[in-house]
């Protein structure tokens, strides 16, 4: 009897299909990264446990980081959870790096979470982030870099995204409200999206047991709309509150240097769950599907004293590029017909005719065409078949007439031409045929 | 008294420089796989234990293997030790699959090594391998690849590849010359480019207490010569030895196919230490720096049995490319003078311009032109001197005066061209100083 084997549960294998598309999508997100100035960076899958703990809250540090033990050596390590924590590591452990720093890592993070649609124990993330700033200007580049990432990859309008800033949080829910402890509350709020308004309002009486202040709190984070607008709102209405006002300067100043103001919503009920942020944070959600936020961000400005003992400001941006494809598959944005990048089969009529087919193959590949031919001697038909089911564009047919006329015979799949050529013009035939740039 | 926090021993952070470099090399022996007719699959880094033990052998199992048992689930883990065993797993876990299945895969690797210089705890490697082929003509395939795969990077000479076939080691050494157990002897030769031939003798001396057969054995291991010619000498001597003679005939088919066989050494020293390997194996070694093997590979037709009791015949090569990202550093083939992707900087005179500049960083972005604007409101001279240490190539100065007649001053530091234009041409003058084709 024999096992199957497995990944292991909530660890993908991506097949061809689906890795085609990945790495357009990937390397589109990645020209965005790039246009705006951020260099890319590694650091490694594993950090030592020391440099991960403390960082993440509470459900992070005690469950969700992957963390283990070094039986030759007793240190532990951790993978890492996110790509935020190991840049900070890597900034103080290269002090030599000119600040601002910008610099985008794409990569998997792991987490021990239960798996489940749309959530894996190992996943991407595409992060940029702006090391050294305290300015909007800064935050203001991660908003436009978040709106042109999405346009990139197709997501022309159908997203928003949420804006917020923990200074307004504490200001009107601690400062304001005098919610004590906050913790719990903020947790509540978390789950609108998820569980809806009414349940929040359960949620909070239970939690609160005030009925005027849950009447309160409720309206706060049914606000939504212009950040311009709203925040002269909260101006108004906490005029002498010193978290507020410097939270609505700094965010009025971010969305004068934002282009498409119209995309980005003020939302008081967004929280964010990782403990680090201090300034704006935001979110990006799709109208459709609904499934959560695809991307997010924000300011964290003491993360790096917790290594260096610097205060070095901060700010940055992940996209959820899973996510992102998952919805765009869904939503018939994007769709994974596209099998293989091989473009030409060569095909022999027989196996008599394979050193004629074998030359031609690694003719077209010197000209810089994906070609394939059959590696298992089987009969042509076969082979045209195989071709076939992967979609290759062009065949390539090879029998005893045109190795003895030095000539090949080229067929189109798509536009089902076929022509004869010499093969010194087989090259040629072929590009145009694929409608490459000779 | 604040500590400073490393990646782990044995673990790198790369910076920009080297990233660029790397990209750059990744991306062209991608090309390469792609235009071979390989396509890209990616398995998670860790698999359970159970899918890589028994695989590599006793070194890898009990010591190089990064291991470690779930607190929550107690299931064991380990983290990919190359990507050959999860490819086969992954071929035993997707039946639907067709053969020959042609897939390139690049990413990181995890061995608990004594880190060393060139030797890390992470390291990328780059894949190809071809399952479901048991001809020469797949074998063909894959040296033709990796001798392709070295020009692509820059090393158009300077190379050997170095062939041998697990079926003559074992003709030879074990059916022929009876030497019994055999391991002890493999590894021995397995050091002569580490320590040489007076040490191996020495070795072999104390393991077999043979003088005659030690004598023979060092006779074949200095045998390295052209294949068409040594095949025929190692048929003379062993006509009756069944291994030898399918050996050598299908080494004499592969070589038929190699395309540049004036870069290929027949070496019966070569033994490779992957307990997989069943018939043709390779390495590619460099002229200099002197450091051992750079790639290699080989057929594995066993592997795929352990997992689904099929039989499936394989053979693939895998890159060292951060072995020859090293050494072409060392040898002056490479650089790392590229500190970023930034095209253009942006310089404001004074704050009162930023907005100004701002603007003209978008519409360069829009345009495609990697741009950088300084986001710490610093004088203008500092942005120009981290602009000059970043090496970017263009700067875009704008003041009161240009601000005013809405135009910019355009400024190449390769030409020291400087010109001033109309804020509507900026895109076209710094495409035309860049050499980008509009």
């Amino acid at each position: 009897m024999v096992k199957t084997y497995r990944s292991p549960r909530g660890f993908r294998d991506l097949t061809p299909e689906i890795m085609i598309l990945r790495k357009k999508i990937f390397s589109e997100i990645e020209e965005v990264f790039r246009r705006y100035g951020f260099d890319p960076i590694e650091t490694p899958a594993m950090e030592y446990w020391e440099t991960l703990s403390g960082k993440y809250g509470e459900e992070a540090e005690n469950r969700l980081i992957w963390r283990f033990k070094d039986p030759w050596s007793n240190k532990e390590y951790a993978l890492r959870y996110d790509l935020t924590v190991p840049l900070v590591r890597f900034i103080s452990t290269h002090p030599e790096i000119q600040l601002p720093f910008k610099r985008y890592q794409i990569g998997p993070v792991w987490r021990h979470d239960e798996p489940q649609k749309g959530r894996y124990r190992e996943f991407y993330q595409c992060d940029a982030d702006i090391i050294g700033s305290p300015y909007p200007e800064a935050d203001a580049e991660m908003v436009n870099l978040l709106i042109d990432s999405l346009k990139s990859i197709g997501w022309n309008s159908g997203f928003t995204v949420r804006l917020n800033d923990r200074r307004l949080l504490f200001g009107i829910f601690e400062s304001e409200l005098k919610i004590n402890p906050i913790v719990n509350v903020y947790r509540i709020i978390d789950k609108l999206d998820k569980i809806g308004l009414k349940k929040v309002e359960e949620e909070l009486n239970r939690e609160i047991k005030n009925e005027e202040m849950v009447k309160e709190i409720l309206y706060l984070i049914s606000l939504k709309g212009s950040p311009e607008e709203l925040l002269e709102l909260l101006l108004r209405k906490y005029k002498k509150n010193k978290y507020v006002k410097e939270a609505s300067e700094y965010l009025k100043e971010v969305m004068d240097l934002v282009k498409e103001n119209d995309k980005v919503v003020l939302d008081l009920s967004l929280v964010r769950g990782l403990d680090y942020y201090t300034g704006p944070i935001y979110e990006v959600v799709l109208e459709k599907p609904k499934i959560g936020s695809v991307s997010g961000g924000g300011r964290y400005d003491n993360l790096a004293k917790m290594f260096s003992g610097r205060n070095l400001p901060a700010t940055g941006v992940s996209i959820g590029v899973e996510r992102l494809i998952d919805a765009g598959i869904e939503i018939g944005l994007y769709n994974i017909k596209e099998k293989t990048y091989t473009q030409v089969q060569v095909v022999f009529m027989g196996y008599a005719n394979f050193k004629y087919a074998w030359n031609i193959t690694m003719k077209l590949r010197e000209a810089g065409i994906n070609t394939r031919i059959e590696l298992n001697r089987t009969k042509e038909e076969t082979q045209r078949r195989k071709a076939n089911r992967m979609q290759i564009p062009v065949l390539i047919f090879v029998g005893k007439e045109e190795e003895t006329q030095n000539i090949a015979t080229v067929y189109s799949t798509t536009s089902n031409k076929r022509i004869r050529v010499k093969v010194d013009d087989v090259q040629k035939a072929v590009k145009d045929l694929l409608g490459i740039d000779q």
